[in-house]
């Protein structure tokens, strides 16, 4: 039982108070629901790999984004972790692939160009497979350094690279805009 | 007293329980004080005006930035409040000058494009004084509708018009941005 709340608690967001209620939870179930969690919880990680192509978790190899005939496979979009794709894909206006870098770029934490999984995509752009790169890291400080080391590391082969708009938000008053948003958004600005 | 009141509840945020203190108070203070607030009052409007080149709120006519010899008169930012300009000017890095358009186009509350005060700008641009305006506007449906309706109406004549970037804001994760901020983050990405 004390195993059991000691896995549980290293859940996300879970404390001792709601490991022990799932614990208990668990002991009065039934032996098939018991063995069912289990196996699943198993199955998860024997099941799910990471797409030999662009890093996604996937189920099967390649994934779905990198086997699809519909899909433009010589644009690729950088991304920093796999739940970043669904943040560009609820645009409903993205018809390229991604590769995931799984992490930034963080000397504090020990994180150098050697951790980023970015090898793969180097590859693609050396044999000409790639006809652009849009490096949609975040913003942020780490995001920002991911983004220029791999444009770096891109640059001398024959391959578009492009960042994603930093400014106002749509929707929002550029009264609530920060000074460094509106800094990028003024320096960004498109002639229409 | 009541009159007083009345008008003290005119001010944003005061209601009968404010204004009958301030009324109080006022009453409570020496004749003097009353008066000071009386002629401030009175002087605020009789000293503040609108800038005959760009509509800015000021003291005197042109205002700084129209004034400015160190500022290129030939660069103009166009914002929808005289608030708006403090937000380009925490950035640090604008060097041109302003126009303010007090409001946004809204049909629904009867604003028109008469009723902005876009004519000084346009009469400006005619007469070939403006290499570029920046259409500063939120993006808000409004703010959006106003930039659309001014570059239509700033066509055809030699002045580059451009827009501020939408984008995921500096700092913020793309996690967090909405389908609509992602979208144009992705559409107006730039070379790098």
């Amino acid at each position: 039982m004390a195993r059991l709340i000691e896995e549980l608690k290293k859940l996300p967001g879970v404390g001792t108070k709601s490991a022990q209620r799932y614990a208990f939870h668990i002991l009065r179930s039934s032996d098939e629901d018991a063995a069912a969690l289990a196996d699943a919880v198993r199955g998860l990680k024997a099941s799910l790999r990471l797409c030999s192509i662009c890093n996604n978790v996937t189920d099967v190899d390649p994934c779905a984004y990198c086997a699809s005939p519909s899909r433009n496979q010589r644009l690729v979009c950088v991304v920093e972790e796999p739940t970043n794709i669904e943040a560009v894909e609820r645009t409903q206006m993205y018809q390229g692939v991604y590769h995931v870098l799984h992490g930034t770029l963080s000397p504090l934490h020990g994180v150098g160009p050697d951790q980023l999984r970015a090898k793969t995509l180097i590859a693609r752009i050396e044999r000409g497979e790639v006809d652009e790169v849009i490096l949609a890291t975040s913003p942020t400080l780490e995001g920002e350094a991911t983004a220029s080391w791999l444009a770096g590391a891109m640059r001398g082969f024959s391959v578009k690279i492009t960042r994603i708009a930093t400014g106002v938000p749509a929707g929002s008053d550029i009264e609530y805009a920060d000074e460094v948003t509106m800094a990028r958004a003024i320096d960004g600005r498109r002639e229409i």
